[in-house]
Formats: C-alpha cells, sequence, structure tokens
C-alpha cells in the first residue's frame, strides 16, 4: 500500500547519498592506493597522492575563504593541477571554472568577471595574456601561480604557489562532499562564435550519471590507460578526469599535443584511449613515418566535431586505432551521443564504414532522450535520412543553466527541452547525423541548404583557404547562399570561377549566388565568426 | 556567487529526470529494437517484442485498478514472464514482489498478507503450494496465471491468463516513468531463517545506481550473454535483469537448472556470463565428462554465499570460468563487495589464489563506505586480518526499509549505518572477509569463534551430513561452542569421537564441547534455522 511504502525513512548518507564524482576519487583512494593515477613527464602519482593533494587543494582553497558556490578560476594546461583541481575545488565546495588557455585577454577578463572568479589559478606559462586580462578588471581575484619547470617560464603574478596552496590548510582530510548533487560543480565558458561567451554551469548530479553513462557506452574496462589530448578546458575534457578515476584509469598528461607526443605516450605508457578532434587524427595519420608508433592491441579513439574522413578512417585502424564518433554540447557536458558500432558493420568497405561512422548516432545510456524535431511544429521529423530538423535533448547531463544570463537559459529550455541549435536528419535505423547549426542553415525557394555542405564544397577548391557560407536575403528566393572566402596566399579568383567550381560539386540550387573575397574574422581560437559575417549582409556591406 | 547558481532552474524531465530501470527498456527498444532479448527453449523475443509485452503488462495491470505503490506478487520460475514482470510492473507504476517458489503454503500465505498484494501473477507449475496458501487468507489477491507449455502441468487457480492481461489494456504504450526515484520498486521478503521474513523495499533510484555500478565493476561489455541462473526471487536475480538490459544483453532462461541445461545453454547460446552459488560452482565442476563442455572464450562467473573452494576454483579455471566472488543482502540489492581481482595474483599459485578470492573485498563503486567496526565502540576495526568487526554499509543501493516494520528497519539503520549483521575482518590492502554472522559468533575466554569454522571442520567429518554450532552459557567461559550435528544416514558418532576429530583441526579453544545429534531444522529452501537451536539451548533441552 503507498501509504506504508511512502513511510519509509530516507536517511541522508545511509541509504540515500548525494551523487558527485567525489565520490570516484575517494573509492580509488581506497581500492586502488598504489595504482599510477597521474603521470606527467618525470612526475608520477598514485591513487593515495592524488587524494592527499586534492584534499590539501580543497583544504587550501577553504581558508582563502572557498565555500559553497565560489568560483575558482583556473588557466592551466593539461597537467596534474589541472585535472587535481577538477576534484580538489569541488571539495573545497567551490565551482571549477577552466578557462580556455587560447583566449584573448579581453575574453579572459568578461569571463573572470561575468564568472564572479574569487580566486584564479594561473600556470606561469600564461602569465602574459592573464597579466593584461588582470588589468582590465576593477576587482582582482586572489592570484595563485602553479610554476611548473617543465612550462616555458613566464613571471609568476601571485603571492603564493599551487604548491604552497596546498599546505596551508587545516590538514583535518575533510572530502567536502556536497550538501546537494545539484549544487555547481563547474562553470564552462562557450567559444563566443555568436557573441560573448555563456557560463554554463554543471552540477554534481549530471557529472556523476555522466561518467557511470560514458563507462557503458565507451566500454571502459578497469585500469584505462588514458591520454589527455581533449584540453581540460572544454567541457571538463568530456568529464573523462571524472570517468577515468571511476575506473582507477591512469591519466597520461602532456603539456604539448603533437603527432610525436601521442605516439610517443602510447608507446611509453601503454595508452589505451583517447579522444581527439578529428584534426588531430588526420595530424596522426599523416604524420612522418618515423614518428608514427603502431601497438599490437587495440587502442579506443573517442572523436567529435566533424566526422572522420574515410581516409583519416582507414589510416586511423591501420595505426590500430578503433574510433568512435560522438556528438554534444558544452551545455551536455559533452558527448551524449555516440555512434554505436554494430559487428556487422565491420564486414563492409571501407568509403561504407565512414559513410556510417559519419553519423552521430543514438544517446548515451545516462541520456533520456535525443529526439530530432521540426522546428515549427516540435514533432518528429521522418526517420528517412533526408528531412533535417533540430536536435532537441533531454537528460541528468544537461546543464542548470547559463550562469546570470536568465533569457539564454530559458530560449535553451523552450517546450521541455534543450535545443541543441544543431540540425540533423535521422536515419530509419534510428541513428542521426548532423547537418548544420539551426541558424546557419539556408532556406532558398522552400529548399534546405545546409551551409556545412557548400562550405565543404568551396574548401575543395585548390585556391581556398577557409571559407563561410551565409544566408543573404532574396526577393525571388527568400534567402540564396552567400559565400565568403578566404584565398591561399598569393592566389587570385573571380566570383564566377567559384561558383561554376560549385555548380560541378553540388545540385545547382545550393551554389552561392555571391561570393566575397575577405580575411575570415575568427575567434582567437581559430572558429569563424560567422555573425560578423552576418552583420555585413544585414548593413548592406555585401 | 552561491545565489546566482542557485537561481538556475531545475526542470523536472529536462535537465532532472527520475533515475529508474524502466530508462534502460526504453533505451534497448530504441537503440536495439532488432537484438535478441530473452530467449527461453524456443521462444525468443528482440527488444522491441520484448518492451511491447512489458508495456501491455503495465497497461493491463492499470486496467486491474494497480497504481503507485499497489503491490503485485509473483510466484513464478526464471521465465520470459518475471523477466518482463521486473520492467511491467514498475511501468504500472506498482511494487513488484517475487516469492520465493520453495517457500511452503503458510509462508507464501503470510508474504501476501503481510505485503498488501492486491494482484498474484503465478505460474500453473506452482499452483499445488498456491492454491493452498491462497486458502488460508481472508482476502484473496486477483489471481492471474501463466500457462506455458515448459511447465509441468498444474491448474488454473485464476480468471485470466498472463497472456491475456498483456492485451486488455487501453494500448496507449504509456512508458509509467516514476514521479519520484525515491518511490518503491519491489518488495522482497528475506528467507526467514530467524522467524517470519521481513519484506525489504528496494527503489528506482538504488536500482539504476546498482545497474550503473554493476557494469563498471564487473566490466560488462555490449551485448553481453547472460544465463539466468541466480533465481529471480531472490535480490531480483542480483538486479541483473535491469542491468543486462542497460548492456542491450540477451537473457538466457531455463525452467530448471543443472549441470546439463548450463553447459548445453553455454554451448548454444554462446553465454559469456552468469551468476552461480558456489553449490552450482561445484556441481559444475563435478559434472560427468559427456556434460561438460569447455568454450573457447572466457565465461564470466559471479559467486556469492560461500567462497569457492580452490579445488572448485581450480576446475573452473579448466572450464575456462573467472569467477569473481562477491558480498551483499537482500537489503543491499543483491552484490555491493567484490573481491576485485589484481593482474599479479594470477601468477600465484591456485591455493594461494582460493585464498584471496575467498575475500569478499572491496565495494562496489555505486556504494560509497563498506567498513569493518567494533561492534561495541563503532571503530573501524585494526587492517590486521583477524580482528572481527560488523559489516556496515551506506550507499544508495541500501534498502528504503522493512515494510512495516519500522522496529527492524530502525535497528537495521542505528547510528547512520547499515548494519550487516555479518562479522568479518580486513587486511592490510583493505580487502574484508566474511567471518561469520554476528549472532551467531561465539565469545569464548574473551575470544571470538567463528561458529562457520567450526561447522566446517565437522563437514569435514566423514560421518557429518551436516552441522550447526551454537554459543552455549558457560560459567567459566562466558560461551562455550556447541555442535548440533546431523548424521549421515546409517552412521552412529559418539561426542568424544566428534570432539576429538574437531581438536585435530582447529586450536583446542575453539572446539564443542557439546555434541547433540539431531535431525536439523530447516527452512524450506534449506536454510539450517539457528534460532529454533538457539531456543533449544535457552530452554535448557540441551
Amino acid at each position: 500500500m503507498k501509504e506504508c511504502y511512502d513511510r519509509l525513512p530516507r536517511i541522508e548518507g545511509l541509504n540515500h547519498v548525494q551523487l558527485t564524482p567525489i565520490s570516484f576519487l575517494k573509492r580509488a583512494c581506497d581500492v586502488y592506493p598504489d595504482h599510477e593515477s597521474i603521470v606527467y613527464g618525470s612526475r608520477t602519482y598514485t591513487w593515495h597522492s592524488t587524494a592527499d593533494r586534492c584534499l590539501g587543494l580543497a583544504s587550501g582553497l577553504r581558508k582563502l575563504g572557498v565555500s559553497t558556490g565560489t568560483t575558482v578560476a583556473m588557466m592551466a594546461a593539461n597537467t596534474p593541477e589541472l585535472a587535481e583541481a577538477h576534484f580538489g575545488v569541488p571539495m573545497s565546495r567551490g565551482v571549477l571554472n577552466s578557462i580556455n588557455t587560447r583566449l584573448d585577454p579581453d575574453t579572459i577578463a568578461y569571463i573572470l568577471d561575468h564568472g564572479d572568479a574569487q580566486v584564479l589559478i594561473t600556470d606561469t606559462q600564461f602569465s602574459p595574456v592573464i597579466s593584461k586580462a588582470l588589468d582590465k578588471l576593477d576587482t582582482r581575484p586572489m592570484v595563485i601561480d602553479i610554476v611548473d619547470e617543465q612550462a616555458e617560464g613566464g613571471e609568476r603574478l601571485g603571492t603564493m604557489t599551487y604548491e604552497d596552496l596546498l599546505t596551508i590548510g587545516d590538514g583535518t582530510g575533510d572530502w567536502g562532499f556536497p550538501e546537494s548533487e545539484w549544487d555547481a560543480l563547474t562553470l564552462n565558458y562557450t567559444s563566443g562564435t555568436s557573441g560573448r561567451p555563456k557560463g554554463v554551469v554543471y552540477h554534481h548530479r549530471g557529472s556523476y550519471l555522466m561518467s557511470m553513462g560514458t563507462v557503458s557506452a565507451w566500454q571502459i574496462p578497469k585500469h584505462p590507460r588514458y591520454l589527455y589530448t581533449v584540453p581540460m578546458f572544454h567541457c571538463n575534457g568530456w568529464g573523462h578526469v571524472w570517468t577515468m578515476t571511476l575506473m582507477g584509469g591512469t591519466l597520461v598528461c602532456n603539456r604539448a599535443v603533437n603527432a610525436e607526443t601521442i605516439f610517443r605516450s602510447i608507446r611509453e605508457h601503454r595508452i589505451t584511449h583517447f579522444g581527439a578532434a578529428p584534426i588531430v587524427l588526420a595530424m596522426l595519420a599523416n604524420a612522418p613515418e618515423e614518428v608514427r608508433y603502431t601497438p599490437d592491441y587495440t587502442v579506443e579513439v573517442m572523436t567529435a566535431g566533424a566526422p572522420p574522413p574515410s581516409k583519416i578512417l582507414e589510416r586511423s585502424q591501420r595505426l590500430g586505432f578503433n574510433v568512435t564518433h560522438v556528438y554534444g554540447l558544452t551545455e551536455t557536458y559533452g558527448h551524449v551521443v555516440f555512434c554505436d558500432w554494430k559487428a556487422q558493420w565491420s564486414q563492409l568497405d571501407i568509403d561504407r564504414q565512414a559513410e556510417i561512422k559519419a553519423r552521430q548516432g543514438v544517446r548515451f545510456p545516462m541520456m533520456e532522450s535525443a529526439r530530432v524535431v521540426d522546428t515549427r511544429t516540435g514533432e518528429d521529423v521522418p526517420a528517412d535520412g533526408s528531412t533535417m530538423g533540430e536536435v532537441v535533448l533531454q537528460g541528468n547531463p544537461v546543464m542548470k543553466g547559463y550562469y546570470k544570463n536568465p533569457e539564454a537559459t530559458d530560449e535553451a529550455f523552450k517546450d521541455g527541452w534543450f535545443h541543441s541549435g544543431d540540425l540533423a536528419v535521422l536515419y530509419p535505423d534510428g541513428y542521426l547525423e548532423i547537418k548544420d547549426r539551426l541558424k546557419d542553415i539556408i532556406i532558398s525557394g522552400g529548399e534546405n541548404i545546409s551551409s556545412i555542405e557548400v562550405e565543404s564544397a568551396l574548401y575543395k577548391h585548390p585556391k581556398v583557404a577557409a571559407a563561410a557560407v551565409i544566408a543573404k536575403p532574396d526577393e525571388n528566393w527568400g534567402e540564396t547562399p552567400c559565400a565568403f572566402v578566404e584565398l591561399k596566399p598569393g592566389e587570385a579568383a573571380t566570383e564566377d570561377e567559384i561558383i561554376d567550381f560549385c555548380r560541378d560539386h553540388m545540385a545547382g540550387y545550393k551554389r552561392p549566388r555571391h561570393v566575397v573575397f575577405l580575411e575570415l574574422p575568427k575567434t582567437s581560437t581559430g572558429k569563424i565568426q560567422k555573425f560578423k559575417l552576418r552583420g555585413l549582409i544585414e548593413d548592406g556591406k555585401v
């Protein structure tokens, strides 16, 4: 009877425990104390010593006044310090704001100010840009320096080093489990391709479940040896610092990510798993013979951001890599959809395999729903592999919201779904494939034209260095594609030449009607700022 | 700043989704619709058809009036119906009470009455015992018959068959996700070795996390092929029906569990995982040559209840089984501690391996804490491998409590810990090993004597069929061990003979001082009822 079931006690800490990735560290320390936790050059740690350092960091931060909801910003490479901060900052009850190391001083200042950072832990390698950022602030956070002999120098900006911080606490070993699993865990700013970056807030529950579900989907065995190539400032490195701790793994860190360090790490540390953008995969596939290394076992590689081309895929397989294509956003803690590979597909030829692997696929187990819906009606698009719709998501690993930005939060969460802003098609087997950003799609004469498709064609032109395609209002067609093209140094081309080239590479109605030659505006991380190009069109300048 | 983080919206169903194993079925249906879900003799299902049947069951039960907190009892073998009920009953918002099929009519009547069952789904094979149980009830539940051609007949007791039930609903396909993850999911009665059985209540959150953590610890790959040898009425078959669904696995069901069906299933269905009590392992290890089958891959086997002896372990390894020893209780959804194997241990000789594997080990990742504490002070015992203490636990997979039994619930939950009632020692590496039930330990002259150790020695005596050792009050020693012995048919023995035998097999102070020969009182499932033997001592009869 309902009332008898309802009467049973919920005792906090006994039969109801707040979910948090801090649990993973506590267990790794209890169960695998002597197992290698982090390797970074000549520095190596065990789970016992890592836990010790995280406890020290938490205690030190508390001494500095950090408590529930205090933002602790961090500007660091993929070093042990940043991995430790993924536990130590939450254990101080603070919120970790790991900043993109490639940003400009102005944006960094904006993030420190908007994010209310009280403490900034910064690697001296980034002192030049950080000191400029700090100069722009009215109120400076407390600054702690990471002084690392593997860094390329850089002056000290703070009053205390990171190593000192680990020692100033009370040493009582308080693990700092959160009072609520809904408490904020980290703050991650988006890249700002469409204006000022937005602060995405993660919580403990979402991160715990993200890790559990990642183990299931990626089938991570015990003691993975994980090479950290994905920057930890990006969606907290896809949450893998927490996930690998759950599995008692070893994190291998490098300050620089290039073909040589990756292959050397795989060889020296018998790496079993890593994550890599397709550009990194391409770099590895095309690396010179003397740098390459093929292990005698399969390395599991996660890739996201763009589908891996068949040539890269084939070469990756020959290098012993099994590539899994995933999809997600900063707003979803990273990957929430993946191309769940079916055994029979491995029998297909490599081009067909690449075609399937280009699909982002199906949801991870910790996600409740991933649909592709008509943007007007909210109904599912037909699973025909051609009708485009927006990807909308539900699940525990969806952000708490954008920090101090209720309008953007409401917009992202309208109608009970998280709106990804990505357009996809759905195949008959339920696998989805991303086609474009919603705001980049061009609707011409009632037909959808994917800006990505037109851009892909433009990139094939031998004279084109970079390209972006934007919708331009048109009296007859509603919109037509307008191409913004940056030519390779020393090259020259005409509008007709480009349009003719496109006509040979796609259906006629998809070809650009206008071509503008210019140096494309980019963010500090190299992403093209389409909103600026859109501004040129709106202002009637092109 | 805390208030800015706290202000972010928690939107039910969007960025906060109630945890429930129903999610696993929905995803298996979405992602692996054509993959084999359940195999039972000539009957096979896919995840799509299983989901369909579960939706039908839920809808049918709702039609019968089942709603949140209604108990639905089930008396069934390990058939597809019972597996389906693990989803279909919760999807109707009801609570599944799967009853031990070996119980007597009186205990079944007690459970149906105490558990407030409104509906009873019963396999006709159990009609003889169920009809007697129903006769004892003042108010009968609604009875639904499972009519299975693989059953050994049995009369129908209800007005509707299970197959009919699947069709009477509204067919709207309501998945019935719970309003709260804290809602009751199942009700499991303990075996009643110490009196009337207690009703252990599980909730959705605990079960979801149990499955996620089991995947991590047991390293279950995608699409496991799982042989269901553990009865699903026992801790919901260790929760594996949910866990295997999470991994898109295949459940292979058999009505009978014996060496022949197990080996045949492994061969025919390429079983990758199963669970087995040590007695089942022994049965397999000792099976005749013509029945045995050794696959060309490793089968992962979980065992619980008693440590696997080295001989059995050695033979199991030769059969291609990798045995993992686990520990848990009905109150903890099954296994929560396991002997997490270290690679270097595989180099040791088999006796030493068995010695280590006898340890129950360390906590699963979904458990927060598993300690061994002094029963008087509540402090951790020294990790010396010899000091005994009680195993106490904390974690989400700890029951909601005992149904309609607040006294027993309070007792089990005292001081903020779940008290297992099991005594263990802790080794220096943090692995625990169960030594006895707390209430069975004998304290003689200040020394702990494990009743299990004395019983193990008695079982080695060639004339002994069964034995139980109980503390008997003693003026000088406080307590001394009293042995209750059941001899093999046709055998005769003297008290001195037994005591002398024990003296040769253990430290002198541990030997029984009294030996009582009798037929031991047992539960319907064959467990010795020590409380009745204790009664004989208390009443001064021995």
